[in-house]
Protein backbone atom coordinates (compact mmCIF):
# COMPACT_ATOMS: atom_id res chain seq x y z
CA UNK A 1 0.00 0.00 0.00
CA UNK A 2 1.35 3.59 -1.09
CA UNK A 3 3.07 2.17 -3.62
CA UNK A 4 1.15 4.11 -6.07
CA UNK A 5 -1.12 2.41 -8.73
CA UNK A 6 1.31 0.12 -10.28
CA UNK A 7 2.17 -2.85 -8.43
CA UNK A 8 4.14 -4.39 -11.04
CA UNK A 9 7.92 -3.67 -9.59
CA UNK A 10 6.83 -5.30 -6.11
CA UNK A 11 5.18 -8.42 -8.26
CA UNK A 12 8.50 -8.58 -10.10
CA UNK A 13 10.38 -9.24 -6.12
CA UNK A 14 8.02 -11.61 -5.83
CA UNK A 15 8.36 -13.75 -8.75
CA UNK A 16 12.26 -13.38 -7.85
CA UNK A 17 11.58 -14.54 -3.82
CA UNK A 18 9.46 -17.62 -5.61
CA UNK A 19 12.13 -18.31 -8.35
CA UNK A 20 14.50 -18.79 -5.82
CA UNK A 21 12.41 -21.50 -3.44
CA UNK A 22 12.72 -23.73 -6.73
CA UNK A 23 9.01 -24.56 -6.45
CA UNK A 24 6.73 -24.75 -9.71
CA UNK A 25 4.59 -21.40 -10.15
CA UNK A 26 2.67 -19.49 -12.51
CA UNK A 27 2.14 -16.04 -12.99
CA UNK A 28 -0.97 -14.45 -14.18
CA UNK A 29 -2.44 -11.23 -14.18
CA UNK A 30 -4.82 -11.89 -10.89
CA UNK A 31 -1.91 -13.48 -8.99
CA UNK A 32 0.43 -16.14 -8.83
CA UNK A 33 0.55 -20.03 -8.09
CA UNK A 34 2.83 -21.59 -6.05
CA UNK A 35 2.66 -25.66 -5.56
CA UNK A 36 3.85 -27.56 -3.07
CA UNK A 37 4.03 -29.17 0.19
CA UNK A 38 1.81 -26.27 2.77
CA UNK A 39 4.85 -25.57 4.37
CA UNK A 40 6.80 -24.59 1.92
CA UNK A 41 4.21 -22.88 0.29
CA UNK A 42 3.21 -20.34 3.13
CA UNK A 43 7.39 -19.98 3.75
CA UNK A 44 7.42 -18.62 0.29
CA UNK A 45 4.46 -16.19 1.10
CA UNK A 46 6.28 -15.18 3.79
CA UNK A 47 9.48 -14.05 2.34
CA UNK A 48 7.25 -12.20 -0.22
CA UNK A 49 5.50 -10.36 2.58
CA UNK A 50 8.75 -9.83 4.09
CA UNK A 51 10.29 -8.34 0.70
CA UNK A 52 8.03 -6.06 0.00
CA UNK A 53 8.07 -4.85 3.31
CA UNK A 54 11.37 -3.65 2.85
CA UNK A 55 10.21 -0.75 0.86
CA UNK A 56 6.73 -0.62 2.00
CA UNK A 57 5.32 0.19 6.05
CA UNK A 58 2.28 -1.88 4.83
CA UNK A 59 1.48 -4.99 3.14
CA UNK A 60 -1.54 -6.61 1.65
CA UNK A 61 -1.91 -10.58 0.63
CA UNK A 62 -5.05 -12.14 -0.39
CA UNK A 63 -4.14 -15.82 -0.71
CA UNK A 64 -5.99 -19.25 -1.26
CA UNK A 65 -4.77 -22.35 -0.39
CA UNK A 66 -6.01 -25.90 -1.74
CA UNK A 67 -4.52 -28.28 0.12
CA UNK A 68 -4.95 -31.78 -0.96
CA UNK A 69 -3.19 -34.92 0.69
CA UNK A 70 -0.82 -36.72 -1.59
CA UNK A 71 -1.71 -34.49 -4.81
CA UNK A 72 1.50 -33.39 -7.05
CA UNK A 73 1.22 -31.68 -10.35
CA UNK A 74 -2.42 -30.15 -9.40
CA UNK A 75 -1.63 -26.51 -11.17
CA UNK A 76 -1.83 -28.15 -15.07
CA UNK A 77 -4.10 -31.09 -13.74
CA UNK A 78 -6.99 -28.91 -12.18
CA UNK A 79 -7.43 -26.90 -16.01
CA UNK A 80 -7.37 -30.30 -17.60
CA UNK A 81 -10.08 -32.17 -15.09
CA UNK A 82 -12.26 -29.23 -16.27
CA UNK A 83 -11.61 -29.28 -19.74
CA UNK A 84 -11.96 -32.83 -19.65
CA UNK A 85 -15.65 -31.75 -18.83
CA UNK A 86 -16.07 -29.69 -20.98
CA UNK A 87 -14.76 -31.85 -24.11
CA UNK A 88 -12.41 -28.77 -25.42
CA UNK A 89 -9.63 -26.21 -24.30
CA UNK A 90 -11.39 -23.70 -21.93
CA UNK A 91 -9.74 -20.88 -23.02
CA UNK A 92 -9.92 -19.63 -26.54
CA UNK A 93 -7.00 -16.52 -26.34
CA UNK B 1 -20.03 -26.89 -0.36
CA UNK B 2 -21.37 -30.78 -0.09
CA UNK B 3 -20.26 -31.29 -3.70
CA UNK B 4 -17.57 -33.81 -2.57
CA UNK B 5 -14.13 -33.58 -3.07
CA UNK B 6 -13.62 -32.91 -6.67
CA UNK B 7 -15.11 -29.40 -7.99
CA UNK B 8 -14.52 -30.18 -11.65
CA UNK B 9 -18.32 -30.74 -13.02
CA UNK B 10 -18.76 -27.26 -10.86
CA UNK B 11 -16.27 -24.91 -12.72
CA UNK B 12 -16.65 -26.37 -16.01
CA UNK B 13 -20.71 -25.06 -15.48
CA UNK B 14 -19.46 -21.69 -14.69
CA UNK B 15 -16.93 -22.02 -17.28
CA UNK B 16 -19.80 -22.84 -19.61
CA UNK B 17 -21.61 -19.42 -18.01
CA UNK B 18 -18.54 -17.01 -18.67
CA UNK B 19 -17.91 -18.17 -22.20
CA UNK B 20 -21.50 -17.23 -23.14
CA UNK B 21 -20.61 -13.84 -22.02
CA UNK B 22 -18.51 -13.20 -24.28
CA UNK B 23 -16.11 -11.49 -22.42
CA UNK B 24 -12.55 -12.46 -22.38
CA UNK B 25 -11.66 -15.12 -19.69
CA UNK B 26 -8.73 -16.86 -18.72
CA UNK B 27 -9.01 -20.57 -16.43
CA UNK B 28 -5.87 -21.56 -14.01
CA UNK B 29 -5.69 -23.75 -11.37
CA UNK B 30 -7.02 -21.37 -8.61
CA UNK B 31 -9.41 -19.89 -10.32
CA UNK B 32 -10.36 -17.98 -13.60
CA UNK B 33 -10.09 -14.45 -14.29
CA UNK B 34 -12.40 -12.37 -16.38
CA UNK B 35 -11.93 -9.28 -18.19
CA UNK B 36 -14.80 -6.63 -18.11
CA UNK B 37 -16.96 -3.41 -17.31
CA UNK B 38 -17.65 -3.60 -13.34
CA UNK B 39 -20.95 -4.74 -14.03
CA UNK B 40 -19.93 -7.15 -16.70
CA UNK B 41 -18.07 -9.15 -14.52
CA UNK B 42 -19.74 -8.93 -11.70
CA UNK B 43 -23.09 -10.23 -13.39
CA UNK B 44 -21.09 -13.21 -14.77
CA UNK B 45 -20.28 -13.65 -11.17
CA UNK B 46 -23.61 -13.91 -10.04
CA UNK B 47 -25.16 -16.31 -12.82
CA UNK B 48 -21.83 -18.65 -12.10
CA UNK B 49 -23.00 -18.92 -8.79
CA UNK B 50 -26.54 -18.97 -9.47
CA UNK B 51 -25.73 -21.69 -11.70
CA UNK B 52 -24.33 -23.72 -9.20
CA UNK B 53 -26.75 -23.16 -6.72
CA UNK B 54 -29.51 -24.71 -9.00
CA UNK B 55 -27.45 -28.70 -7.77
CA UNK B 56 -26.40 -27.55 -4.26
CA UNK B 57 -27.66 -25.71 -1.73
CA UNK B 58 -24.58 -23.72 -0.66
CA UNK B 59 -21.98 -22.17 -2.73
CA UNK B 60 -18.83 -20.46 -1.44
CA UNK B 61 -16.97 -18.25 -4.05
CA UNK B 62 -13.42 -15.97 -3.54
CA UNK B 63 -13.47 -12.84 -5.61
CA UNK B 64 -10.93 -10.28 -6.43
CA UNK B 65 -11.37 -7.31 -8.67
CA UNK B 66 -9.16 -4.92 -9.82
CA UNK B 67 -10.95 -2.01 -11.10
CA UNK B 68 -8.76 0.52 -13.26
CA UNK B 69 -10.67 3.23 -15.03
CA UNK B 70 -10.02 2.90 -18.85
CA UNK B 71 -8.18 -0.05 -18.36
CA UNK B 72 -8.52 -2.62 -21.58
CA UNK B 73 -6.03 -6.18 -22.50
CA UNK B 74 -5.06 -6.32 -19.01
CA UNK B 75 -5.42 -9.77 -18.76
CA UNK B 76 -1.75 -9.81 -20.76
CA UNK B 77 -0.91 -6.64 -19.99
CA UNK B 78 -0.12 -6.81 -16.13
CA UNK B 79 1.91 -10.01 -16.83
CA UNK B 80 4.00 -8.28 -19.52
CA UNK B 81 5.08 -5.44 -16.91
CA UNK B 82 6.10 -7.65 -14.74
CA UNK B 83 7.93 -9.29 -17.44
CA UNK B 84 9.51 -6.24 -18.44
CA UNK B 85 10.70 -5.68 -15.29
CA UNK B 86 12.01 -8.96 -14.57
CA UNK B 87 13.69 -8.85 -17.87
CA UNK B 88 12.46 -12.33 -18.75
CA UNK B 89 9.25 -14.55 -19.25
CA UNK B 90 8.17 -15.40 -15.57
CA UNK B 91 6.83 -18.68 -16.25
CA UNK B 92 9.70 -21.53 -16.85
CA UNK B 93 7.04 -23.94 -16.88
CA UNK C 1 -3.87 1.86 -4.50
CA UNK C 2 -2.52 4.75 -4.22
CA UNK C 3 -4.37 6.29 -1.39
CA UNK C 4 -1.36 5.42 0.72
CA UNK C 5 -0.81 3.66 4.55
CA UNK C 6 -3.91 4.15 5.19
CA UNK C 7 -7.52 3.57 3.90
CA UNK C 8 -9.62 4.55 6.63
CA UNK C 9 -11.16 7.27 4.90
CA UNK C 10 -11.71 4.91 1.84
CA UNK C 11 -13.44 2.84 4.23
CA UNK C 12 -15.41 5.16 5.60
CA UNK C 13 -17.39 5.94 2.64
CA UNK C 14 -17.56 2.10 1.76
CA UNK C 15 -19.43 1.89 5.06
CA UNK C 16 -21.78 5.10 4.51
CA UNK C 17 -22.29 3.57 0.82
CA UNK C 18 -23.39 0.29 2.63
CA UNK C 19 -25.62 1.72 4.87
CA UNK C 20 -27.40 3.72 2.38
CA UNK C 21 -28.19 -0.05 1.10
CA UNK C 22 -30.42 -0.41 4.51
CA UNK C 23 -28.75 -4.29 4.41
CA UNK C 24 -27.33 -5.72 7.80
CA UNK C 25 -23.87 -5.24 7.94
CA UNK C 26 -20.55 -5.83 10.13
CA UNK C 27 -17.32 -3.38 10.27
CA UNK C 28 -14.00 -5.85 11.17
CA UNK C 29 -10.46 -5.09 10.72
CA UNK C 30 -10.35 -7.01 7.92
CA UNK C 31 -13.24 -6.38 5.85
CA UNK C 32 -17.14 -5.80 6.38
CA UNK C 33 -19.98 -8.75 6.07
CA UNK C 34 -23.13 -7.44 4.60
CA UNK C 35 -25.73 -9.85 4.07
CA UNK C 36 -29.20 -9.76 1.86
CA UNK C 37 -30.21 -11.23 -1.58
CA UNK C 38 -27.27 -12.13 -3.78
CA UNK C 39 -27.99 -9.10 -6.05
CA UNK C 40 -28.36 -6.81 -3.67
CA UNK C 41 -25.00 -7.64 -2.14
CA UNK C 42 -23.59 -7.84 -5.70
CA UNK C 43 -24.48 -4.08 -6.27
CA UNK C 44 -23.17 -2.68 -2.96
CA UNK C 45 -19.73 -4.43 -4.05
CA UNK C 46 -20.13 -2.14 -7.49
CA UNK C 47 -21.31 1.21 -5.38
CA UNK C 48 -18.31 0.86 -2.83
CA UNK C 49 -16.03 0.16 -5.78
CA UNK C 50 -17.09 3.19 -7.76
CA UNK C 51 -17.31 5.26 -5.19
CA UNK C 52 -13.62 4.74 -3.79
CA UNK C 53 -12.65 4.77 -7.72
CA UNK C 54 -14.28 8.48 -7.77
CA UNK C 55 -10.92 9.73 -5.97
CA UNK C 56 -8.71 6.67 -6.81
CA UNK C 57 -7.83 5.42 -10.82
CA UNK C 58 -7.16 1.99 -9.26
CA UNK C 59 -8.97 0.13 -6.37
CA UNK C 60 -9.12 -3.50 -5.44
CA UNK C 61 -11.32 -5.27 -3.83
CA UNK C 62 -11.15 -9.11 -1.98
CA UNK C 63 -14.74 -10.72 -1.63
CA UNK C 64 -16.42 -14.17 0.09
CA UNK C 65 -19.29 -14.79 -0.71
CA UNK C 66 -21.27 -17.55 1.00
CA UNK C 67 -24.33 -18.44 -0.98
CA UNK C 68 -27.07 -20.39 1.15
CA UNK C 69 -30.49 -21.14 -0.35
CA UNK C 70 -33.12 -19.54 1.88
CA UNK C 71 -30.83 -18.63 4.59
CA UNK C 72 -31.25 -15.28 6.50
CA UNK C 73 -29.52 -14.34 10.18
CA UNK C 74 -26.63 -16.01 9.09
CA UNK C 75 -24.56 -12.57 9.91
CA UNK C 76 -24.84 -13.82 13.82
CA UNK C 77 -26.11 -17.65 13.10
CA UNK C 78 -23.11 -19.07 11.57
CA UNK C 79 -20.88 -17.51 14.64
CA UNK C 80 -23.60 -19.14 17.17
CA UNK C 81 -23.41 -22.52 15.45
CA UNK C 82 -19.36 -22.60 15.81
CA UNK C 83 -20.16 -21.80 19.86
CA UNK C 84 -22.62 -24.44 20.05
CA UNK C 85 -20.37 -26.83 19.04
CA UNK C 86 -17.40 -25.19 21.31
CA UNK C 87 -19.50 -25.14 24.26
CA UNK C 88 -18.88 -21.44 24.74
CA UNK C 89 -18.25 -18.37 23.44
CA UNK C 90 -15.75 -18.10 20.69
CA UNK C 91 -14.44 -15.16 21.43
CA UNK C 92 -12.83 -13.83 25.08
CA UNK C 93 -11.85 -10.70 24.15
CA UNK D 1 -14.70 -29.93 1.03
CA UNK D 2 -16.56 -33.33 1.08
CA UNK D 3 -17.49 -31.81 4.77
CA UNK D 4 -21.58 -31.37 3.39
CA UNK D 5 -23.30 -27.92 3.81
CA UNK D 6 -22.38 -27.36 7.56
CA UNK D 7 -18.91 -26.80 8.35
CA UNK D 8 -19.26 -25.26 12.15
CA UNK D 9 -17.41 -28.44 13.22
CA UNK D 10 -14.36 -27.69 11.26
CA UNK D 11 -14.32 -24.30 11.93
CA UNK D 12 -15.03 -25.17 15.69
CA UNK D 13 -11.67 -27.24 15.79
CA UNK D 14 -9.91 -23.78 13.83
CA UNK D 15 -10.99 -22.05 16.72
CA UNK D 16 -9.18 -24.96 19.19
CA UNK D 17 -5.89 -24.37 17.22
CA UNK D 18 -6.36 -20.63 17.25
CA UNK D 19 -6.94 -20.59 21.00
CA UNK D 20 -3.94 -22.63 21.71
CA UNK D 21 -2.23 -20.31 20.10
CA UNK D 22 -2.67 -17.69 22.34
CA UNK D 23 -2.65 -14.97 19.97
CA UNK D 24 -5.86 -12.69 20.51
CA UNK D 25 -8.78 -13.01 18.00
CA UNK D 26 -12.04 -12.72 16.76
CA UNK D 27 -14.32 -15.37 15.30
CA UNK D 28 -16.89 -13.79 12.62
CA UNK D 29 -19.54 -15.00 9.99
CA UNK D 30 -16.70 -15.13 7.23
CA UNK D 31 -13.84 -15.91 9.09
CA UNK D 32 -11.28 -15.86 11.69
CA UNK D 33 -9.34 -12.89 12.22
CA UNK D 34 -5.74 -13.33 14.34
CA UNK D 35 -3.71 -10.62 14.94
CA UNK D 36 0.28 -11.61 15.63
CA UNK D 37 3.98 -11.79 14.36
CA UNK D 38 3.80 -12.71 10.50
CA UNK D 39 5.83 -16.02 11.13
CA UNK D 40 3.33 -16.45 14.13
CA UNK D 41 -0.05 -16.06 12.54
CA UNK D 42 0.99 -18.64 9.07
CA UNK D 43 1.97 -21.08 11.55
CA UNK D 44 -1.61 -20.71 13.04
CA UNK D 45 -3.08 -20.94 9.34
CA UNK D 46 -0.50 -24.25 8.67
CA UNK D 47 -2.13 -25.60 12.06
CA UNK D 48 -5.90 -25.20 11.13
CA UNK D 49 -5.77 -26.61 7.74
CA UNK D 50 -3.61 -30.23 9.03
CA UNK D 51 -5.94 -30.10 11.53
CA UNK D 52 -9.00 -29.97 9.51
CA UNK D 53 -7.25 -32.17 6.99
CA UNK D 54 -7.12 -35.12 9.53
CA UNK D 55 -11.20 -35.32 8.81
CA UNK D 56 -11.07 -34.48 5.03
CA UNK D 57 -8.65 -34.97 2.02
CA UNK D 58 -9.07 -32.05 0.46
CA UNK D 59 -9.58 -28.37 2.34
CA UNK D 60 -9.36 -24.87 0.37
CA UNK D 61 -8.45 -22.10 2.74
CA UNK D 62 -8.87 -17.99 1.98
CA UNK D 63 -6.92 -15.62 3.40
CA UNK D 64 -6.06 -12.05 3.50
CA UNK D 65 -2.78 -10.79 5.41
CA UNK D 66 -2.86 -6.72 6.44
CA UNK D 67 1.28 -6.66 7.17
CA UNK D 68 2.42 -3.37 9.05
CA UNK D 69 5.51 -2.93 10.58
CA UNK D 70 5.50 -2.32 13.94
CA UNK D 71 1.87 -2.31 14.85
CA UNK D 72 -0.30 -4.12 17.26
CA UNK D 73 -3.60 -3.73 18.69
CA UNK D 74 -4.81 -3.03 15.31
CA UNK D 75 -7.91 -5.33 15.05
CA UNK D 76 -9.55 -2.88 17.06
CA UNK D 77 -7.58 0.22 16.07
CA UNK D 78 -8.70 -0.17 12.75
CA UNK D 79 -12.55 -0.09 13.35
CA UNK D 80 -11.92 2.56 15.51
CA UNK D 81 -10.08 4.41 12.83
CA UNK D 82 -13.21 4.33 10.01
CA UNK D 83 -15.54 5.29 13.53
CA UNK D 84 -13.72 8.29 13.94
CA UNK D 85 -13.90 9.21 10.09
CA UNK D 86 -17.89 8.37 10.23
CA UNK D 87 -17.82 10.27 13.02
CA UNK D 88 -20.18 7.08 15.07
CA UNK D 89 -20.18 3.77 15.57
CA UNK D 90 -20.14 1.86 12.19
CA UNK D 91 -22.21 -1.02 13.00
CA UNK D 92 -26.24 -0.07 14.41
CA UNK D 93 -26.40 -3.86 14.77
Amino acid sequence: MGAGESVSAEVARCVEVIEASGLPFELHAMGTIVEGELDEVLGVMRRCIEKVAENHPRVTCAAKVDYRHGAAGRMRGKVESVERRLGRRADPQ
